[in-house]
Order: structure tokens, then sequence, then C-alpha cells
């Protein structure tokens, strides 16, 4: 039979770090300090396996259990010197829960345990403070009310209030020991009132009921829900401490307190901690009494004494105590202590907490003090994080009135005056002034806005909405499928839930990582990528295989996304370049011409601006590999959709109003997501690929020849679903390219590849890389038809979903890896099994969100693609993949 | 080394009819015929390897190849006592192609090969004929310059007509024997001239001309793309037949002829055929003689007189020969043959081709007969042929003046006046007038005039548009997705591409069998299922494994599927139900309902609605198993679009305009297909399906406990794309279902079970299986997801790709097995690993179609189900693939 219960004390512990799944998170730590011989108050720990009897059956505590607390107590009485329900030497405990991980709904904390009208005389004489005892008592019935027997606190707070008026006092320290006392019993009737039975005074019995509430605390709603969203199995269970109480609260030689190895904010190695004299772990957080610095360190003019002045011996004591817990756990701590009588004792440690700069900053400083190695400082950072580091955020400080809330579509913070269109955005900015766009939606013809515009705000779409994808293309803070709020075009307001009235011209800010919007001017920090920053990419560099690619259309996305780091172009979309300047014209005349001449005199006039942005591209991204996507999107998208626009689109071609309306409603798709978009179009109107493919070609061809550079680019097919028409257009392709290298007379290579993005073409990926030099996998518009579920529309409930856990994750965030993953493991393995040689990547917005890098790494892609904000993320993201495969 | 001429003559025949791979149907038919004793001209038959050969080695003949054919070439001029290239008595050959399918783009038939200035004095003497000798003989000169030479027949026809001028004569037959000799001169001077050669004299030149042409037509790009639509490998190869060379144009005593062994339009048993005196193959199918009847059977006043009469020597052998080819093929035939100078050669055999009912008669008679077995019988028929029989058709004498064509959406022939409203269509349909419904697009909304008309017309949408799915539904004429209508609602009229304007209230009629739109009032033939049909469906049933269920919703379209035979509905759509009648009014009321309360209110309303219908198809379908799909298609679909019928929504639920447009458009979406429908709006609202459920078992348990039925309702739940979303409404559904049945004091049974039709749906069966009791694949819109293709926009490219090859056929018809039919092959095993017993069938329209059918056999489903008039269908196919398995 297992051991149910783990004892430490005394320098001595049955447990150690290790055994987090068996004694939790907090009772590995303390057995794992008293170990290594930090003073720690004794006490043991009922194993999660307990626990997970208790549940499978029928919530009975295992054979034995009793037994073995029984002999833990008497170990416990005997390290403390101290008798459980003894009159004369009281051992009181503190009764703690304690899950492998954190978790908000479990049971916190029972102080005082052990108390009852006996033993409180031995409090009183130990103490020699009647005052001090029977507020502790007081506190003890109220905490075991509530915490243990759920009782509403409302009823004892009423209860003290009564007895200060009563008293004629104002605080709570203004009562006496006597008045204490009194609430005491009075706290009791209370207790039996409420719960119809009376307040145990039996020890044991105190305890049994704290130890079976910890348990009973696993399976509340609340744990089961937080369990359920962050995927904790149930049958972990938790474990119960139980721990000898010590006092900070005992007089001038005491106090308690909470530090961190280092600054958690800044990463700065100083012991950074807050303490108080004569109080208990509770009024540190509280709030009630400011607490005073422990240490000189960061010493201002005004600040409280230091506890380094105050209680020296103490204070040098726990100094050390921080050297040997860095040495010991090699990461910056966040500890808890209690000063009792002069004593130090340490009640728990654990990793602290950090922001993204100081979790870098320490890591690469413990490289350098020889602590950590650099595999394990790139573990320290977290991939999620980093993305604080890459985009300005509003000041911790700052006040905010938060008036709406949306979808986190794209990080980062931005303020502005609203704005309620494309062009007004772009006039104002022009004008100098700062704006936040506001859509009900957006659409490509909003981009020059968008791109002006400090941020972005829309009604509805979702992660992964036009909106969303832009924005994070462009690194500019975003909200979408903001429902809160109700946006009047006509009247140029906006209305939210809350009952705010929005004007044009008024300030707001959005919080694009929260996706909160707030009233005024938010100020805001600037990101700072400090040398820290650059140190540690470049360990991350060393070790991961996965490369790292980015999305950009432009040369100066290129340019950004070399600066993080990109190596190459894993999608470069050629239809956001139809869009720029006075190119839809031509567009729209290509699309609306009568007859295949009307379209390639229309497309004459486009090359030789596409040809000017392939060779932008091509020079900022000089020495890596380019892909890129021929036109995708439906033609439809492309043509104006008001009266108004057709009207003024028929006058600037020289056609009739009814004309091009005509055109337009003929274009008209009920689902354009799944419509005459992609390869479709490549087939239907070969002329435009071929123009594209003229485009490319001729760039890189006049790179090579004129500039020697080495180019290969590659062409990509979107939206296959069988390999003809991937077979049909590759061929012509072929046909233009050699044509474009022959006039040019030089031999430039290019590979012409197809993008993944239909399941069709996943499962059928054998058959289509025969076809395909190389593959790449769109995962936005496979989440799309894998779910059946469009980006653009699942703001409509998919919140919802997330919210009520009916999924974990929103699938357009994080890669759904059971599902869309195994269509990408399907799709990469057949298409292997063709061309053992194919080249495979992933170029949806998944490629920069950690747990998707990591699963690409693991099925074994050759590289992913993401955002240029996002591109050091997927670095360290697949570093972390490479390291932690072992 | 095999065999590359096999030869056939005088009895004997080296191949035989089990041959077709080797020697092509022609060859296997000749060398069979041969072999039982009929009187087949000898020839030869070079392989089809020989062909494979040929293209595998460069295209170079494998050695040993001409030997062979010289040797063949010498047993032919024995067994026909005639000598090639002798000018006394000179042997002259047919050559034909014969791959073992018949292929249009192939070489068809080279006659009279073998003939030159010297052989021709020969056929002189011996046919002391020397008009048709020389007639013979330019016939050769251009037939060979134009079938092997690919030389344009125009020169010829050209120096013929100037002859003929030249002569002051108007017929080919008024030129003489010294005519036609200058001829032959001068048509082998423009052989000369055009190809650069000369024509060759030399017979065995001829012959290895002729074999060159025939492999060379394998290749020609007419022949490849054919074979690339038809599945058919190229490594097939052709055969070439030699045949010697017999004449029906030899005189009076001589004759050609075609006949069928039954008639192939009716299946009547009674010889069928038509025969020519004195002419050639090609003279009778020419057309311009008109053929006479071959004897007295169904002989008409007027008719010519018939061969049974003119020879009935050579009639009664040829009678004779029918019997024999019957009992032998044990089929009918379709033969060619001819008489020379009174002796009767047969030149072909082959299974004819025929009518379904001929099928179904020729089927049912061979059994009673005794020359078929049952199973053999339901083999017989084309399960693809029987549409043609449960639709009206076009009658095939009438005149026909196509102006337009569109999709074949769905079969049978409409003819009415054109309206272009569905109120009208029924408005006028109550005044007893036969309508067309004319609409761009169908919604829902247009269902009453759809049920109204006698056939409809859409100018978009495919083949699986709502207008199609809901006509197959109905068993109605409809033509989808025609591109070349434009309709102008305003002016109530229409204009085709072909530059007709077809008014309101002119007439229309449609072929949904062929797409084709026609002018006025085309006369039409009734279907006949006659009492053979029953029969055959009789043994179909003993046959097939798989059930056959329909997809009905209404007790009206249930009654008409049990009719069918269909056992049970697989599928039926609630949501057609709201739309019916004032059920709609009720149904906005609770989409515009601003909370919970309103909602229910409005759907306390639609309860005993629903209940009604449930009550009506139970009993329709007593004692077979109905399955019932709650709510699914998005909310939006119910709302009005256009803001007259917006204004007249408010009035009636007393709202003001500018509310309900509001709501309207915020229930918009981007790609309703891929929006918040199916199960996603049972998550949202679970009150809508908290009464559908409730009416479902509220119908069950009043009819089992008041009428005795037996009745499982099986509740489906669609578009879940994770087992969460299933277990929530699973356990929601328990609970309604559960709570009727305590109500009723009943206890009925119920299965839950889930459409999958989304990927990840198929991907993680084995999860959903967990919360299923059913599957039930709805290849539609499984199709739309892996293809990433909308049947509604499908129309503006999906034609062109199939008419391109691009895809061989359309997906949203038969299923697509290697992408679409892989996923339904995954969720099966994976749903049946967890749940052995789980229920599955298929609900798409690929239930009706036979080849998916087949495909559903094959990985072991339970069921299929289809529309109501193509239950016989499935039902044959199911039978077909049953007995195929062996």
């Amino acid at each position: 039979m297992s051991q149910f219960v783990y004892a430490f004390g005394a320098g001595k512990a049955d447990g150690d770090g290790s055994m987090k799944e068996l004694l939790g998170g907090k009772g590995a730590n303390l057995a794992e300090m008293t170990s290594i011989g930090l003073p720690v108050p004794p006490g043991f720990t009922l194993t999660t396996e307990v626990c997970q009897a208790y549940y499978a059956n029928n919530q009975q505590y295992p054979t034995g259990l009793e037994d073995e607390v029984n002999r833990a107590l008497t170990v416990l009485e005997e390290r403390m010197n101290k008798g459980f329900g003894d009159s004369q030497n009281p051992l009181l405990v503190s009764v703690r829960s304690g899950a492998r991980a954190s978790m908000p709904g479990m049971m916190d904390t029972v102080l005082n345990l052990g108390l009852n009208d006996q033993t409180i005389q031995g409090v009183i004489t130990q103490s020699d403070d009647p005052r001090f005892a029977y507020d502790s008592y007081r506190r003890f019935v109220q905490m075991y009310a509530n915490v243990v027997k759920g009782m509403n606190g409302d009823v004892f707070a009423a209860t003290l209030s009564q007895k200060k008026d009563d008293r004629g006092v104002q605080l709570d320290t203004e009562l006496t020991a006597d008045d204490l006392k009194e609430l005491v019993g009075e706290f009791k009737a209370s207790y039996k009132e409420h719960l119809g039975e009376d307040f145990p005074d039996e020890p044991l019995q105190q305890l049994w009921g704290a130890i079976g509430a910890v348990f009973g605390s696993w399976m509340t709603p609340r744990a089961v829900t937080y369990r359920k969203l962050h995927a904790i199995p149930s049958d972990w269970g938790t474990a119960v401490n139980v721990q000898g109480m010590v006092f900070g609260n005992m007089g001038e030689d005491c106090a308690t307190g909470v530090a961190f190895t280092r600054d958690p904010a800044t990463g700065e190695n100083y012991f950074y901690g807050e303490y108080l004299v004569n109080a208990q772990g509770e009024d540190v957080v509280a709030g009630i009494r400011t607490p005073q610095p422990i240490n000189r360190t960061k010493h201002k003019e005004g600040d409280l004494p230091a506890m380094e002045d105050v209680m020296p011996e103490s204070y040098a004591q726990l100094a050390n105590i921080r050297e040997i817990l860095e040495q010991h756990y090699k990461d910056m701590q966040d500890i808890e202590f209690t000063i009792e009588k002069g004593k130090l004792y340490m009640l728990q440690t654990r990793t602290g907490k950090r922001t993204a700069p100081a979790a870098i900053k320490i890591a690469v400083d413990m490289v350098s003090e020889g602590l950590i190695d650099q595999k394990e400082a790139v573990l320290r950072v977290d991939p999620d994080q980093l993305d604080q580091l890459l985009h300005p955020s509003l000041d911790p400080k700052a006040e905010k009135q938060i008036i709406a809330k949306g979808l986190p579509a794209s990080p980062g913070a931005a303020s502005g005056q609203v704005v309620f269109n494309a062009d007004e955005a772009e006039e104002q900015t022009r004008l100098k002034k700062k704006v936040i766009l506001v859509r009900i939606e957006t659409s490509p013809e909003d981009i020059h806005g968008m791109n002006a515009a400090q941020g972005i705000l829309t009604a509805r779409g979702g992660m992964t909405s036009h909106a969303a994808v832009v924005a994070r293309g462009m690194g500019k803070c975003c909200i979408s499928g903001c429902s809160d709020i109700k946006i009047d075009y006509e009247k140029q307001q906006l209305t939210t839930k809350s009952g705010h009235l929005i004007k044009r011209g008024d300030f707001i800010t959005l919080d694009g990582s929260l996706g909160e919007i707030m009233l005024g001017d938010v100020p805001k920090v600037q990101p700072e990528v400090s040398g820290n920053f650059a140190t540690l990419m470049g360990w991350v560099d060393q070790f991961r295989r996965l490369k790292v690619r980015t999305n950009a259309d432009t040369p100066k996305d290129s340019k950004v996304a070399r600066g993080f780091g990109a190596e190459g172009i894993g999608l470069c979309r050629t239809e956001h370049m139809f869009f720029e300047g006075d190119r839809i014209q031509a567009v729209r005349e290509m699309i609306l011409a009568e007859d295949l001449d009307g379209r390639k005199r229309a497309l004459d006039k486009i090359l030789p601006m596409q040809k000017g942005d392939f060779l932008g591209i091509f020079r900022a991204m000089k020495g890596y590999p380019v892909t890129i996507r021929l036109l995708d999107p439906p033609l439809h998208e492309f043509l104006p959709q008001t009266d108004d626009d057709v009207s003024e689109l028929a006058n600037a071609v020289g056609l009739r109003f009814s004309e091009v309306k005509e055109h337009v409603e003929h274009l008209h798709e009920f689902n354009p997501m799944l419509g005459h978009r992609g390869c479709r179009l490549g087939i239907t109107y070969p002329e435009v690929y071929d123009m594209q493919v003229q485009a490319i070609m001729e760039a890189a061809c006049e790179l090579v020849k004129d500039e020697g550079f080495d180019i290969v680019p590659e062409i990509m097919i979107p939206l296959v679903s069988h390999v003809n028409e991937l077979a049909i257009l590759r061929k012509n392709a072929i046909r233009v390219a050699d044509d474009v290298c022959e006039r040019f007379g030089v031999n430039v290579s290019y590979l012409i590849g197809t993008m993944i993005e239909l399941p069709r073409a996943a499962l059928t990926a054998d058959a289509i890389a025969r076809e395909a030099e190389f593959f790449s996998f769109g995962t936005n518009d496979l989440t799309q038809t894998t779910y059946g579920l469009s980006r653009d529309d699942a703001g409509h409930f998919l919140p919802d979903y997330i919210e009520r856990g009916v999924l974990k994750k929103d699938p357009f965030v994080a890669l759904d890896q059971r599902g869309v993953g195994e269509l990408v493991k399907i799709g990469f393995e057949r298409g292997r099994s063709t061309r053992p040689e194919l080249k495979v990547g992933i170029c949806g917005e998944h490629g920069g969100e950690p747990s998707s890098v990591a699963f690409c790494h693991e099925i074994g892609l050759d590289y992913v693609s993401c955002s240029p904000y996002r591109v050091p993320i997927a670095r360290l993201a697949a570093a972390h993949a490479a390291i932690q495969e072992g």
C-alpha cells in the first residue's frame, strides 16, 4: 500500500521538490526547502492520491489514512514541541489545498486551526497577549465557517460592526480582548444558527473538517469549469498541507513578508520584497497597512524603514536564503516568510512570475552567472510573452475607463480620434491627427485607411477576419467583433451597451491585447528591445530546426520582417498589391472587360506595377526565398458595392451604371469563401496568372542579370482541390516563365507549388505532389473548411463557444491539432511519399502561435511563416519545440 | 513471344468473344461468330498488344509482326480464294479500328483497300460492272486520303461537283464509268498535290498505311481527351481488323442492312431491322435512300416491301442467325449484315443499346424464356436509365427550337407560361394555368411557387443549388445555372444569348434531363411504369443488402416515397416545415424576439404545427424508421431581404422598420454556409431544439399510446464539428424527450445521432460516436467543405470544369470517392470503432446516384437515403453493387 501522508520538518522530509504530482506544488516545495536546511515550520502533506481514492471510492477516505494522519500529527507535535488540543502548550496548524497547478475555485487557507475554549488558554499564556489570542480565535471561527462550511461572511461582519457600535469605537483594533472574547461566542452562535450544528470544538474534528473541505473543493463547479478550460484532468486531484502555525503578529519582534529573489518587473538582480512588522500574511496583501521595503536598494526619500535596518539579523538570514534558493532552484523565486519572535520561517517558495523583459534579463543574466546554460535560458522565456515586447502597451499605472470589450485581434495599444471611414482616416492622418478607424467590418478597400489609422475597431468579424489579419500583418492594434458597440454611419457615431455615445472626433483608446475599448487618450509605454533580447534570440537560432519566414506583401513589411529575423517570405499575397493607389482602376477595367483582349489591355497596365513590387520585395529579401501566391480572392472583392461607388466607377470606365451594376450582380456569390476564387480564377482567366508569372519572372531575371542576385522565386497556386487544376496551371506558368528567361537570356530557376488549404487537397496530396515542388499549408482556410466555419462570421457565436468551453481555444488562433492538424499531417506525409524532397511549410496565422509552431516542428515541416511582428515569437517557439523533443 | 495476329474465317478462329481486351470488341465478336458457324467474311485482327508495343517502342512495330501479317494475308487469300494485288481475281479488304470500348476520335473504316489500276480490271471482269468498279475505286482513293492521311474531303467534293457540272448532270449516279475513271485520276492528282507524295498503288503499302493510321488515331487529341473523360487507360490500345470485302452493292441480288434482335425502343420480342437492296452499309445510315423493313411484323400500309418478301431465303437465314445469336449471347444484339449475290454475310454483332422500358421488358422476358436468371436480369438494367421512367419526357418526334442551355438539375420535361415570382406561380396555377417559374435563384420562400409550377428555371446556382435540390425532392423538372439567360424582374422578361426575348406569359418548355430550354409548348410523353418494372424491382430487393430510405419533409412526399419502395426516412428537414403557410410568421416573431421569453412565446405557436407534421409523417411511414434533423439553416434565411418585405414584416409584428432592418443586418453573414447554423443555433438558442424535440416526441407518444404504433424516432443534430457540441445538445434532447414520455406515461425509445457533414466530424468520428447512436453522412455539405466549393456558386465555373475534364464528374452529382469518399470511410470506420452497433447511412443527394450507392455498399453503410423519385434507382444500384461483389 502506498504512503498517504508525507511529513516534513526538522531538516528532514519524506518528499522532495520533484514530487509535484503527488504532493502538489506547495507541498513539494515545503519538503524541498526543509531538506536543504531552510527554516520551515514542520508539517505534513496528504497526497493527491488520497483525493483520487476519495473520489474513486464514493467520497470515502482510504483505509489507513486516519492512522497515518494521527502518526504524522504525533511527529508534528514532537517537532513543534506542542500538543494538538493541549490547553497548556497548544499546537495550532494551518490547512491549505495544493494541486499541481494553482487553481481558482479551490479552498485556500484555514489558519489557527486547533483553537477552542481550552487551547485558547495556552495561547494566552504563551503569548502573554489575550487580545492577540482572542482575535486569532474569532478569526479562526469566522474563517472556518466561511472557508470550510461555505457560510456567508456578511453575518460575522455585521456582528463585528454591531460590536464596534456598541463599544463606540471605529477600528477593529480598538476592541478589547473581552470584546473579542464575546465576539467568539457570538460567532459560534451564528454558526449554529446558520448551519444547524455546533461549532466543532474538538481540534481533530476541526482538522478532518478542513481536510474534507479541501477535497470537496476539488469538485466545486468553479474548479471543474476552470479545469475544463485549462485542460487539467480532473483525476489529478489536490493535496492537503497541514503545517504548524507560526505568528508574525505576536509583537514588534514579529513580522511577515513576501519577496522575489529578483525584480519581477525588470529582471534586475536585486532582492525585491515587502514586509510588515507585527502582522499576518494576509495583511501584506490586503493593503490596509502600507508594506515596507525589505532592503535599502532602491530606497527612496520618504519610504518606510527597510527590514535591512529594522531587523538586520533576520534580513541577513533572509538574504542568505535568497542565495541558497537561487543556487538551488536556478530560477527567480517568489517567497513568503514570517518572523516569530525574531526567528525566521519560510512558508512558501515557488518560481516567480515575471514580465517579458524581466524573463529575458533573468535568463540572460543567469547564463552569465553560470546558473543555467543557453538552452535552459531559451526555455525560460515564454514565446507568448514576447508579444508584449513587440507592440506599445498601455501604461499599467494609467487610469482606464472601459466602455466596451471585443476580441483581442491584434495586440498593442492605440489611441486616437474616432473616424468611420478609410478615406477620412487617411486624410486626418495627413493632417497629423491620430485616428482610430471604426467600421462595422473592413474590406480590402479600407486598407489605406487601416494603414493610416493608429488602430482599428470593428463591430463584426472574428480573430481572423479581414480587419484582424491585415492589422496583425501591419503590426497594428486591432479589436474585432465588438458586439458591444452599435455603429451608425449616417450619424457618424457609435453607442456602447454600457450607454456611452462616441461621436466622430472623440478620443478612444484600444488595448488590442485585452480587447478593451477605453474613453479618452490613455498613456502608453513604448516597447524596448534591449540588448538582452538580441542575445537571447541569437541563442534561440542555434537550437531551432524549423525555419521561420514571414507573410509580407510589400517591401516595407519585408524589411520589418527581416529586422525581426525572418528567413524569407512564406506568403506574399499579390492581391493586396491590386488595391494600392490607382491600380485598383486597372484591375476593375480588367474585370469589366467584355473579352480577352480587353482583359489583356488592362493587365498590361498592371504588369509593370506588379513587377515593381516584386523587385522591391526581392531586394528586401536578398538571398532568402520568396513564395508568391497568385491571385486568390474572388473578383467581386475588387468591385464597389454601393450604388454611389458603382456610379463613380461607371463614369471612370465609360460604361453605363446599369452595365457595371449588372456585372457586380453577376459576380455576386452566396459563399465567396467557397466560390470562384484561387486557382479557379486561374483556370477561367489564364491571362491573369500569366501576367503575374511574367511580372515575377521579369523582376527576378532583371535582378539576376543586372544586379547579380541569387533568386529562386517560388510561385504558389492557391486553392487547389484536384491535381488536374494544378497540372493545367503549372504548365501555363512554366510556359510563361521559360519564355521570360529566354527573352532575358538568363536561366533563373523557379519552383512551382501550391497551398494546401482544402481538405481534399490534403487527402489527395500524393497526387498533387506530382505537380508541386512545394506545399504551403494555408491553415486559415483549412480551418474554415475543416470546421465548416467562416472566420468572418464566427463572431456570432465563437466567443460564446470559447467562454463556455465548447471549444477550448479559438481554432483560428491555435491550430486545432486533432482535426485540422490531422489533415496537415496527412497532407505532409502523402506529399512527401510522392516527392521526398518536397519543401513544406505553413503560412496560416497559426505560423506565429507557439503551440501551433511546436506542432509544425513535431510533424517535421520545413518552415512556418507568420506576420512580421510574430517572427521572434515563432523563432522562440521553434527553439522550445526543438529543445523539448530532447 | 506472343501472337500478334488472330485470324478468323471458314468456321475457325484463333480468338473468341471473351478476348475483348486483346482483340477489341469488334474483333472478338467476329471471331466468336465465325466459331459458332455464322457466315462471316474471313479476316484477321492485329491485337491491342501490337498497339501497346508500338507506343512503348517509339512507334515501331514489334519484330515479327510483318511476317505474321503476311502469313495471315496468305490464309485470307486462300479462304477468300482471291489474291491481294491479283489483277484477275483481286482480294479487297476493309480495315477498321476496334478498341475494347467504342471510342470517338478513332479511325473508323477504310473499304475496298487493295484497289489499283491493275486490280480494278479484275473487279470489272468479276462484277461485270465497270461503273461499280470505278465508283468503288474513286471512293477508296477519297476515303484513304481522308481517313488514313487526314486530307480535307472538300477538295474531292469540289472535283466531283465540277465533274457533274462538266457533264451537265445533277446526281452522282448519272456519271458514267468513264467519268468515274477520270475522277480517280483527278483524285490521285489532288492527293499528290496536297500530300506531296504519290497515291500508294501497292496494296501492301496501302494496308500498312491503313494499319499505321489506326494506331496513330489512338493518340489523336480527341481520343486522348475522350479517354481522360471516361477514365479509359491509354495503355489499353486499339486492335486493327482486316477483313475480306463483300459487296452489297453489286446488283439487285445484293443488299445490306442493320437489325436488332428485339425492338430496342419497346423491348418487344420481334426481329426489328432495315435493309437496302444494292447498297453499301453507309447508305443505310446516310439517309439518302429510305431503308425498307426486314419483315412483315408491324408492316403498315404504304411501307416499302419487306426483305422477308423480297429475299425470302436470305431472310430465313438471317432470322435463324438471330435465334442463334440470342441463344448464344443471351442478350439482345445489334447486327450488321450484307448480302452479296444472294449470299448472306454477318459483318458485326454487339449488345444492342435500348431504352429503359425496353431494357426492363427484355430482362424480364429473357427470364421467362429461360435465357437468363433473375440476378442477370437485374444487372441488365442500368440504374441511371431508370430515371427516364420516373418523369414525363419530351416526345422524341416533336420539333424543338432550343433557345438556351443550362444545367440538367432535375430530370423530366415541363411546359408552361413564364412567371417571374413564386406568388404569381401559385396564383396562375390556381387559375388552372400551367407555369414555369423563372428566377435568378430560388430561396426557401419560393417553395410554394416551385410546388405550384410545372418546372423551374434559374439563371444561377449549380446542380445542388436550392432550386435543384428542392426540385429533385419534388420530382419536378428543373434547369439551374442557365447563364445563357438574362432576367429582368422589373420588365418581367428574359433575354437569351441567342437573342430571344421571352415575356411573362410566353410559353417555354424545359428538358430537365438535358438542360435545354425550348420555345413554345413541346409535346410530351407520360411515363409508364409497367408490370415488368414492378417484377424487376421485386427481384432487385432480393439481392441488395443496403437499405434505401428517402429524404422527405411532408406526409405527401413520404407517401410518394413509400410508393417507390422507400424503407423509411433518412432525412426529414424540419426547416422546410417552417416556411409553410402562416408558420413563417411565428418563426419570424421568434427570431425578432428580444429575449428568451419572447422566443418561447413564438415557439409555443410553432409547436403544435410541427407536431402535426410529425404525426402525418409517422403515419405515412408506419413501421419504418424516421430520421428528423433539427433546425439547420441560419436564421436570416427566414427573414425578408427587400425593404418592402421588411416593412411588411415590421407592420405585422408591430416593430419599427428600422428595428427589423437592423435585425436583418445583424444576422447578415458573409458565408452563410459556414456560419451560425446547424447545432450552433441549438447551442445559442436551446429553446428552439427543445421545441422540436418536444414536437417529435409528443407526436410519437400520441401514436404509440392512442394508435398502438411502433415508432423509434431518430433525432438528428446537424453540423457537429466537435463532440462537445453534440454532448451538450444530446443532454438537452434527452431531458426534453424523457419529460414528454413521462407526461404521456409511455416509454417510447428514441435514438439521438448526428449528421457527419464536416471534415472535422469525419476525422473525429471516434469521439463523436461516444455521443451518437447513429451517423448520417450529409455528403452535400461534406462535398462543399472538402472541396471548398459552394454548391450555390459552383455554377460560375463548375460546368466549364466538367466540360474541360478538369473534374470528371460534378462532385455534387456523383460522390467524389477519392476525397469526400475517404472522409466518409474514415468517419464510418472511426465511428464504428467506438460504437460497433452504430447505425450509419448517407442522406446527401448522392444517395440516389448509382456509383455513389455502390460506394456506400462497398464500404459497408447500412442505408442510403435519396429523394422519393430516385428511390427505385438507389434500390437497383444497391442490388447491382451486391451482385457484383460476387
